[in-house]
């Protein structure tokens, strides 16, 4: 298992990771298989997503518009629940293939980290 | 492949499973690797939350307004539909990095069934 | 790793893939394991579900309801950014399993590739 520290810039942001996965699959070697990732955090989440220039933008708008904004328990930090639930429905785990030592993707598809609390570093476990 | 079976009590709930998981890698003597969840179920679903009081509540409050209720086709109950889509949302497999014999979780995550039409007994399997 | 080619054949479909899948499983001799999927496109997901009749199009109802229509940036086609929003949502990694040479799922619960920019054929990789 590698540990790979991600760091956001901004309150909310698509982090594109792909490289730096590819990366650390270089660095270990490995050249065909699976190769699994999960997000230690409750206001991170992992997914794919295509990155064609503005679309993480549009991306953080129509999260920040849907989940309903109730009022809600959460002793700490009320304000922040609709992140928590959303890294949730994003989910913490993807599971990628690895072909010629390289992710296998679509042509449009991107490995993204969604950053819901930051600007912040993000742990990301790594296991093949 | 283990089959775990986790009892909910109420007909919404977010049921924390991580030390049910975690004593049944135990048992299994599973000390490093990837452990795969999978609830065999289509109105019950796998993820990890923040479990802070009174968050498993908010979650399911925003969960209740994030369908629309239209009006649904669904033969037998056409009420549960929207319980049935959240499910496929969230979805029902989760792999989770293990780490000297227990989950490798953020501080503040656990991972959890999501019921959405109990109070009733469910099936996870687990593979390593 | 399998590359299994699915066709859809409607701009918005529910998908049912679990045959296609425990066809090729026979083919690969798998009898127990994890079987993983992932699909290389980022206006499709994977997911399972209950299939009784009507409830892919409830599905799909819901799904065109559930990300707001906003005024998105996206340079080519910025009616599809939902479609995007929905797919990185859903997410497009499943891990399934297999047991006895057959995915072990609920009695009603199904492997589906969620279509929503078709039709179209589409690629998903199998690892085991």
């Amino acid at each position: 298992m590698r540990k790979i520290v991600i760091a956001s810039d901004r309150p909310k942001q698509i982090v594109d990771v792909t490289e730096r996965i590819e990366r650390e699959l270089k660095g270990l070697g490995v050249i065909d298989g699976v190769c699994t990732l999960f997000v230690t955090h409750t206001t991170a989440a992992l997914t794919t997503a295509d990155l064609d220039p503005g679309t993480d933008l549009d991306m953080l708008d129509a999260f920040d518009q849907l989940i309903p904004k109730l009022r809600y328990r959460h002793p700490h930090d009320p304000g922040h629940v609709p992140d928590h639930i959303l890294a949730s429905l994003i989910g913490p785990a993807l599971a990628l293939p690895v072909g010629d030592g390289k992710l296998v993707l679509g042509t449009w598809q991107r490995v993204v980290l969604v950053e819901l609390d930051g600007p912040r570093e993000r742990q990301v476990l790594l296991s093949v």
